[in-house]
């Protein structure tokens, strides 16, 4: 029996632990795709204590102490954080095979040393040993970051923002953590959701342009997405929770987005067509910049009225949306790919049952650069061994493995870098039960390029940032 | 090699046994859903031959006996017992990797002590033998209930029942085993099918009221619940074929419900918005009485138009639907929490790619108890070791494995019992192997205590039966 | 460590072994759907170099060197031969996990007993040995096929082809692999396609009669059946890109058909009822003859406009549709059975979600003989690994494995044949895993026969086509 969780975890056959300690385990981390705050990283926040720490931004923790029937005061209500982290510590055992249980280790490992089992026992202890490192400087978010030997940090940001805390952070000496920009312009684009209008009237503010029309419209956006690349960006993303392309129409879409400026109603074909016109248009403006463009497909979001009201969005009551995406998707980026102007594009697909469709799209529109379309790690739901697994071996069944750019966070948490961690030891796990089981020729060079590869120097080529 | 199925079948590691033996294999049964018919365990009946007990009501059987090419006549139709047994045994070797294979040897261990393989070679034997047994007391339904240390059993019964035999069970002290009724109101549900009609004349005679009109159904409705309730009932149950949610407009519910009393065609808009508007009046019901409310999503039902008008349904000419699932689930859920009405509910799918879309879902509505939500076991296709580990696996990646309610037969025979059985070594072996891979701390008191909990405790608690 | 590819590769136990090399390894191929160039076998054409052979027709392995990055002029375009070869040498260690990996080292070492691993250091010595061996007589592509142990080939042929290589090929005596020919009449289907009309013309001049209304259509089309029947063709092969099924309304698909002739467009209520009447028809026909049907379902084609003006179809820019199947299948198979004349029917998917509806609704079907309803093999992407084992567990959960007829290749190379070794492989290693776990008894001889089965003996007769 192995130990709980010792250094060899996940790990299972001789080449695994070769390949992850001798090439995935001393590679960077490019992080190109998070929520971090830029304002918190500038200004170096601490945390008052590891619930704080732990619990302060985390709705797969909420979610699941939900699920545990703990009160909604101890989750995201007024509790303090002590009842809080008890209440966690008490759901854990529960989360057996949850990733959580895993991410929660890894995270007392990792950031404090601690190698303690979370639970109603343990917490007291684990609490105040915590606390206590929490309390010297090496603890802030910045020590935090470089803690875990990462270059580059992409947050994501809305087109309207100023990026004050990116330029600051540009040229503050005392993080050597690149942080970037990256552009999600989804409040532009979902015409036919409350505060449109409003929206695009903080974006006119922001441009300094008179935005009465589509045309206009597009050049706001275009100076923001000239705007963002001034300031380093090189990544935009988009939120497809349905796919909605249509053969666009551009006269009905501007015709749509003035009745939406004016508080009218649009059609849904209207909705369709102006967005299908706009995320074209911003397709044009990334391939322009050589950007990255990555496409967050199939969330079914705020699922619960009550909790919405209470809460907003983001707050841990989301689930996956199970719609046909092949033919819309394949038409977008055919529309690109026929006019020449298809950028580098990552897909993302939140129900597993997409895998094999997003695995075969991606193999329709390559060309140009070595996987010029990518299929995105396991996201969100599915950022645990089976989701990540299953996108691994999608990936490698249909297409090219060894050019796969890897792993991101996509965390709102200052401490969720073991999730390379993780990712990498599974990966590595995958590639020596292949080249154990002889489906693989054993030649550590090739094997330990290809891990390189994908754990860091696939995804520093195909952005093109330069470190 | 391990033998063909010896007394660690599909347990793979000492923890696996550890926890099969020492704790999941002593519990008892708690079946919370099944088909058996309470008259035949009032009646005590026993069985006249093996054919006769293991082919008599099975469809699984049979299926698998028409995909060897069996003639109809030697499965549903007028041959004689042994001629089908003898097919059954011809059929069984070519259902390798089946759970028919692992079930029918189970039952053969569990029932008789017979440890050969079955096959046309060892038919005749197996036959006699068994038969001998049946010949004695100990093989009447209840004896085989006992048998298998059940203490809850839940039938599936029409509002219109009047569950005389529940009642005569109720009163009997020769039977420990506690036999409750569950509701299934399907058929007041589905005005589009044929027999709508009639159906509620028969609910209008047994609940002496007039139900003219849809206030009037409901209140009918409501008197089946509040009987079944003082007959024990906690459980309901509903088959979704297609989930059909849309936003309730009463009105043209209450005008569909009179033209289709009326023997007039109803339209798909007036279906839909009568089915929904019954579902919640149903659910506040069920919640003002704290009962579970049971849906089983996603079955495509009698395929076979000659075998249908041959037989009725229910006897193998049933599939997998494959529809969207998502939207519309979230929709019925969403309306029964913004009201404050959410029943305690458990979300059966057949698909298993809505594995993951019930795995995410139930989190979005949980609260109040632990597991308020629940993702069933794997459902009638899926009632086998592939189906319940991704069930499994799916629960537990995206939720809270420790808090599941945990398996259930669903059958129409008295002795698929196994199937807990077969149930709890896959999940005892998942935990095993979770552990020994260093994946899980190897804590016996808390690992004994989760399987406990999924193999009875759960269900006990939160089905509110005191027992 | 096992060495990579040995003798024993992908067998992981003594069983796997056992029973892939005592019953596996020595059965013939029964290669009952592949799209082989018949002109090319009556010629017995030789090739001009490695590169040639490997990679002349094979939309996989451009697939994969797009995706590498490889110009186009390196793939599907005018660059030499080594050119290619090496472009693909240098694409191949990326694809680890990938089937090409396997595929192609198994055809070095089938073929040319080149035990090498390809890469950009050994393509030139491979490139050198493999096309010294390519310049003697035993490499033309009938000493390829017989290096095989083929028994028969089905070949892929439209209506209108006049079978003369077909019919050449039956008289001659120097070639002792059975060639067939199976009808694939999708152009008389897609009215809705461009080409449509044309495409009845050249019917029309093949047919000799005058198709002017549908019911001559359907007359020239038995006409096509009887004479491929006559020629020895016993299958026919659907694609069902999207399945079409409509309650047929033979006015207005006769109404449509006259349209579509006279270069009108038909609305999709026509093409869809027009094309239901069609293979309503030709399903009447294949019944009567007692030929196998089989549907390919799920491809979404030619996603890339630009590369299909310069290419056409079948060049590497298909993947998987992901639409509902189930209800509309049903109808189809329900509307054949309804009538008494539902044929052999094989049903393939191409996206893996719907193993588990093509696995139940065979079930809803059967009778008559073994497995009359079939869930074809792994298809197209899913033709790997786990593709292969996911369809075979399906199956085996769903239905009964010990009567599938296994493998095909599916192919436009005459160096596939290693598929079916890989199919048996795995085959093997997933029977010997069940039988070493206790899952299934150690019955050697039934489960060589159930091996035996399943590479080769239920097609035999289940084709019932005389070797």
């Amino acid at each position: 029996m192995k130990p709980f969780m010792d250094e060899d975890f996940l790990l299972t056959t001789d080449t695994a632990r070769a390949l992850y300690h001798g090439h995935a385990a001393v590679m960077p981390i490019f992080d190109y795709h998070c929520h971090l705050n830029p304002r918190e990283i500038y200004e170096d926040v601490a945390f008052r204590n590891i619930g704080h720490l732990m619990l302060g931004g985390d709705h797969y923790k909420w979610r699941a102490m939900l699920s545990n029937g703990v009160p909604e005061a101890n989750i995201r209500g007024g509790g303090n954080d002590w009842d809080k982290f008890y209440a966690f510590a008490g759901t854990l055992k529960y989360a057996v095979g949850n990733p959580l249980f895993h991410w929660t280790h890894l995270e007392l490992r990792r950031v404090f040393g601690i190698r303690d089992v979370l639970s109603e026992r343990t917490a007291k202890d684990i609490w105040d040993r915590a606390n206590a490192l929490l309390a010297t400087p090496g603890y802030t978010c910045r020590r935090l970051i470089e803690r875990f030997n990462v270059r580059l940090v992409c947050t994501t940001d809305d087109p309207c923002d100023d990026l004050r805390y990116h330029r600051l952070l540009a040229q503050d000496a005392g993080f050597a953590v690149k942080v970037l920009p990256a552009f999600r312009p989804d409040k532009a684009i979902y015409i036919d959701r409350p505060g449109f209008a409003d929206y695009i009237r903080r974006l006119d503010e922001v441009s300094g342009g008179e935005i009465r029309d589509l045309p206009r419209l597009l050049s706001a956006l275009q100076g923001r997405v000239d705007y963002f690349h001034q300031q380093g960006a090189r990544v935009s993303d988009h939120a497809l929770d349905k796919v909605f392309f249509t053969p666009p129409d551009e006269a009905l879409a501007a015709q749509a987005f003035v009745k939406a400026l004016d508080g009218q109603p649009v059609s849904a074909a209207e909705a369709d067509t102006y967005k299908t016109c706009v995320l074209l248009a911003l397709g044009d403006m990334y391939h322009a910049r050589d950007w990255v463009v990555q496409y967050h497909i199939g969330a079914q979001r705020n699922n619960n009225p009550r909790m919405f009201a209470r809460y907003g969005p983001d707050v841990g009551f989301d689930s996956i949306a199970d719609g046909d995406i092949a033919e819309k998707l394949a038409a977008l980026l055919a529309a690109q790919e026929a006019a020449g102007r298809l950028p580098k594009t990552i897909l993302y697909c939140l129900h597993p049952k997409d895998n094999y469709t997003l695995g075969t799209m991606i193999g329709n529109f390559q060309g140009d650069v070595p996987g010029k379309l990518q299929f995105g790690s396991g996201w969100w739901f599915n950022d645990q061994r089976d989701g990540m697994l299953e996108q691994l071996k999608a990936l490698a069944n249909l297409g090219l493995l060894g050019r796969f750019v890897g792993m991101l966070t996509d965390s709102r948490s200052f401490i969720s870098y073991p999730r390379h961690e993780y990712f990498r030891r599974i990966l590595c796990d995958l590639l020596g039960a292949w080249v154990e089981s002889g489906e693989y020729p054993a030649d550590m060079e090739t094997l330990g390029e290809l891990v390189r590869g994908i754990c860091y120097s696939n995804a520093a080529a195909y952005f093109g940032i330069s470190l």
